[in-house]
């Protein structure tokens, strides 16, 4: 039985593979652009009761222990409020009544919508989104092997990343465009992120004028009014802890400016068990817990209200050398427990798809697809590095990319509602076919059949022979065909041509004035 | 850092791979053998409504269709039992009532002992059990390739089974022995998994004289009497239905005769919606869940109480080719249905880990990693295929077959309790580490750092620049060299030389007489 559409599906005017389940070349059958919501009711590890003891134990540490804020301002907004504030050592204790007041003004779901208002994400709830790999100095593919990044990969990375659907905002530097001056890679970067896609996008809280710039090439590429771009959530920044237990200036000074605006911020603080944070797991997570729990306080002080999402990057460390791991039945553990914590402060839940494989091999793919289980077993609403990570977020992969984008459609697509009524039932086809026969050739089958399942992006289901005399593809490798032809056939979003000169004219400008200092 | 366990662990009396993760080529770090048990309540996709929808119109089909059951002894005992059985076309209709009555009798929790007492394994409720790939015709190794199974490959694939703990049962030939003759296959097969190994054994329904045979040789391997044989399941079988709606002659001729032993049954329709079974997955449920209690309602009526197992494998076929899909979403979902299924009925669930690829390739490992997440976010309790299928069960990969161990014993891992408490909590580590320092040297991870993490069996975390200089050996190649180490190191468990004698004896008689017929 082979069967085709009769008429072209959406996007497809081009040819398409004819009858046997070749690898597909183009995305004329991915999943539609889409706020995906998730089914399954979260995963919780402990009860309630343990969820309750990380919190306390977290708030005895902010009390007690206390965070270094190494920024002035951010002592200043704490000192206003109460907090223990020791100006020599910038270290802060805050009480659990100040932190939790804080919380309390901490919306639970986030709109962000970006200069194309129809790619608006949701954080908060039942639904989850997913970014692209972020930050990598390294790019690797099967024809080059692995190199610093440059420009030229990142731009093909944003395209990937603005092609498929399932990706739905840009992360950062999907790999560092190493290419670039630093003072002004945040100016280029972000032009190219702002017209090569019309998706959310990030910017990198590393000093006072790259966060301003970003803000303001936002602004102006949407073509809004300061009034308008504060009205709502425009992009978003991400934040780390230098664990233990402190946080530095310039993420501070990103994420209050941010904040300040109406912003998101995640805040992420980086806890690997048995290196960073304690050995064990509830400890590693309280850890986590006081340290973003103590960032998120000061944005809700600066700002009441702003957006911020709760973070958790909790994994451990093999202690035999040290090494991160990911994927691990640790991480699993660990997102899940996160998103216990973050519904607990009415927070959403900030996770990542990360493995630490060093090539395109089984690693790779079972902790990634363990780092996505947990992620979004565990309720997570924004998945970081969700397509393309490779060796602990060292390299990013563009055959990885594709290979990840097809585990989640296949998550996005299992979360659809199940129709259980009398036409799924089936019960007049059941009895048509009785126990002789098959269901291809029946009325039921032949009305649903072109919808009835998902299609996927790089899965070959042809026997082996068959698979054989085709060459014996392995699916890394009808990755790298694919991703090269989406690229070939990149077609930019459309952009207001007034808004984009203004934006290159702003680029022009801030570069002409030297970019941002780079001795941060 | 690098630290070493200063005294040798279990089993570890050879050299361990000095400071680098390198890749394990023994089992000396391998989780211990164990009983493991679901932390996490199963995951339902639909709610009670649509459980009990399934459930009625699976009981329609039964009433009103009816099922084929080609086997004359089968019709007797439904015709006792009140059903409407056309004796002409071996068609069977049962009322709901009949079929309710039946599986009110079944027990929800089953206990298998085989030989080695200590191997006992509990299906039901929370417990869950992995067995090794069963009945493939081919067999792959990255050695020779792909080619047709033989004695030694099947044997190989016994002592892996054997040596890895987390493969808790044998579910039948790992690959098909083709070498030896059909007549003699189930009794030189059966030996060499009853001496190979002492795990739980499966045994073919395929005819009288086989499976009496294998009862036959279970007993005897074990020592015991026949009234010892039937006191508890020693052994298990597994039968399919012919989709749609048809069971066949010596499926149930085996399943009958192991039920009236008291051994256990599992009853898997293998219902592939769009092709033997509807396009729709309440469609496909509904025709699953019609054969399979159909021939448990049948096994309850041949011995009250007989263990059976509720066997679940509705996937979806490429809707282009007809080729079968496996891991993918109508996958996971409807073994997680299946799950809520089995539950409604209160017996034990099967599901298994399937892939279609013909490599050992990133599509291997993620529709394996979903096929087993389904699986067990479903709740199953026996796990069949777990280790080694692939191409849609039609080769056996030894390197799949280490690769989907790492997977079981990470699910295995996680699913341990948590610990919330004080010593977990780490209060007393996160104030002595305080914001300045790590947490490797401190008292807290001193005490707990050899067994504070998952260790892996394949994983290699160590950066890239070691690992290349190391050969940049993937994950499949280092799966190669462990499962040769784990052959050559093989030590086969211990047997009562008198019961081994009389097996021998047994399987020599056996042939001597002819075997078994060969014209089923």
């Amino acid at each position: 039985m082979q069967q085709q559409p009769d008429k072209p599906t959406r996007q497809s005017k081009r040819k398409r593979n004819a009858g046997q389940a070749l690898t597909k070349l183009l995305l004329d059958d991915q999943l539609d652009w889409c706020q995906p919501i998730y089914a399954d009711a979260p995963v919780t590890p402990i009860d309630d009761d343990g969820v309750q003891a990380i919190h306390d134990a977290s708030m005895t540490v902010l009390e007690d222990v206390g965070v270094l804020f190494l920024n002035d301002a951010a002592l200043r907004v704490f000192d206003q409020h109460g907090c223990d504030v020791d100006w020599d050592s910038k270290r802060v204790r805050m009480d659990r009544a100040f932190v939790m007041e804080q919380l309390a003004k901490a919306p639970s779901h986030i709109t962000v919508t970006p200069r194309n208002p129809d790619r608006a994400l949701i954080f908060g709830g039942r639904y989850f989104n997913f970014g692209q790999v972020a930050s990598p100095p390294n790019v690797m593919d099967l024809d080059q092997g692995r190199r610093i990044g440059t420009r030229a990969d990142f731009q093909n990375f944003l395209k990937l990343a603005q092609a498929y659907n399932c990706i739905h905002f840009n992360c950062g530097y999907a790999v560092e465009p190493m290419d670039m001056h630093p003072s002004i890679r945040h100016l280029d970067g972000l032009f190219d992120m702002l017209t090569l896609t019309d998706k959310v996008v990030h910017a990198y809280a590393l000093g006072t004028e790259r966060i301003e710039d970003a803000m303001e090439m936002v602004r102006i590429g949407a073509g809004l009014t300061h009034e308008e771009f504060e009205e709502k959530p425009r992009m978003f920044t991400n934040i780390n802890s230098t664990s233990p237990l402190k946080h530095d200036w310039p993420m501070l000074d990103g994420a209050m400016r941010m904040a300040a605006r109406n912003q998101m911020v995640v805040v992420s603080p980086f806890t690997l068990a048995g290196a960073m944070a304690p050995v064990t797991l509830a400890g590693a997570l309280t850890l986590q817990n006081a340290e973003g729990l103590a960032a998120i306080a000061l944005l809700q002080a600066v700002r009441a209200g702003a957006p911020v999402i709760y973070g958790a990057f909790t994994s451990n460390v093999d202690m035999k050398t040290g090494a991160p791991a990911f994927g691990t039945p640790e991480f699993v553990r660990a997102m899940q427990i996160s998103g216990q914590l973050a519904r607990f402060y009415g927070l959403p839940l900030r996770a990542s798809n990360a493995n630490a494989a060093n090539a395109l091999d089984a690693q790779a793919v079972w902790e990634s697809a363990f780092s996505l289980q947990g992620s979004c077993s565990g309720g997570a609403n924004l998945i970081y590095h969700a397509a393309g990570w490779m060796e602990g977020g060292l390299s990013a992969s563009f055959e990885k990319f594709v290979i990840d984008c097809e585990m989640l459609q296949q998550i996005i697509y299992a979360q659809r509602p199940i129709t259980v009524d009398a036409s799924t039932l089936a019960l007049d086809a059941i009895a048509e076919v009785g126990p002789h026969g098959h269901f291809f050739g029946c009325d039921h089958t032949q009305q649903r059949y072109r919808d009835a399942f998902y299609t996927p992006l790089l899965s070959d289901w042809r026997n082996y022979e068959t698979w054989l005399d085709d060459g014996g593809v392995w699916a890394h490798q009808r990755a790298q065909k694919q991703y090269k032809t989406v690229l070939n056939e990149y077609v930019a979003p459309p952009m207001d041509s007034g808004h984009r000169d203004q934006l290159a004219d702003f680029v022009a400008r801030r570069k002409a004035e030297g970019g941002a200092p780079t001795d941060f």
